[in-house]
């Protein structure tokens, strides 16, 4: 694949509470082309209506951002099952919205997206977050689940040898 | 609600490898319409894939049988963090695919089903299948995901004061 190429690349990091979403055009360089996060519904709405919403709008940016690729944020560990047991609900609703869209999906480990795009394994959020504004050319600060999102966005561009 | 009206519920108990359904009538006796398993393909598919065709699945099943409730067995605890993203996973695209086809969705604990099946919060599987086929009037033997789906069907007709 030539450098001269751009391929899209849509990078998702599922929360529990929030989805961090980022879809980034690699090339000669990285371009952000929209990024956000998805909120799960208030405890007004049941757990079945809230993953829902959160399967319709994952399908929806997945359908309408153009790539055929994304990137998603695994899981290396969790405090407990309970706290796993509902990430583990929020990827259940966005592999299935992902798969659903026909894109085909990757998963990279924390430790990989990290090391990808700081240099450093261990890095935290935050650090993530200033490596990927500088990529990115991005100058307003983001959420730090946007940023994560964009992160595995670029981690699979960079590993895929996209970039 | 008279005792001579029909109530139709779907019965859903999702699992990381199979997920159990059952479609029951409820009025003055129990009735059993449709059941059966869903295999989560093998490894050939990707999680995402895999999640995918659960998600189908469910949908379809809950768009055609004919019920607007579905009762879907909850965890009430696991062995590990591993075994609960996955449980998690298969949970979010069921729960999901309930809300997607417009049913509302209700969870009852492990206990609370063995309870109302059996009299005894504590039975084994093998118990709950027994009192499942009696209530159910079936014979040929089911598999255990499916009865304890049919179980908490039975359970959300007998709590909800619909049996």
């Amino acid at each position: 694949m030539g450098h001269d190429k751009n391929v899209r690349v849509l990078g998702i990091d599922p929360g529990s509470n929030v989805t961090g979403y980022g879809v980034i055009d690699a090339g000669r360089t990285f371009r952000p082309v929209d990024y956000g996060a998805i909120r799960l519904g208030g405890k007004q709405h049941g757990l079945a209506q809230r993953l829902s919403m959160l399967y319709q709008e994952v399908r929806r940016i997945a359908a309408g951002c153009g790539a055929q690729q994304a990137a998603v944020e695994g899981v290396f560990m969790s405090k407990n099952w309970r706290s796993a047991l509902k990430l583990g609900e929020a990827r259940g609703a966005v592999l299935a919205a992902l798969a659903d869209a026909g894109m085909e999906v990757f998963e990279y480990s924390p430790a990989v997206v990290k090391m990808s795009v700081t240099g450093y394994g261990r890095a935290d959020k935050e650090q993530v977050r200033e490596m990927v504004m500088m990529l990115l050319g991005v100058d307003k600060v983001m959420g730090l689940d946007t940023s994560d999102a964009l992160a595995v966005a670029l981690t699979h561009a960079m590993q895929g040898g996209l970039g």
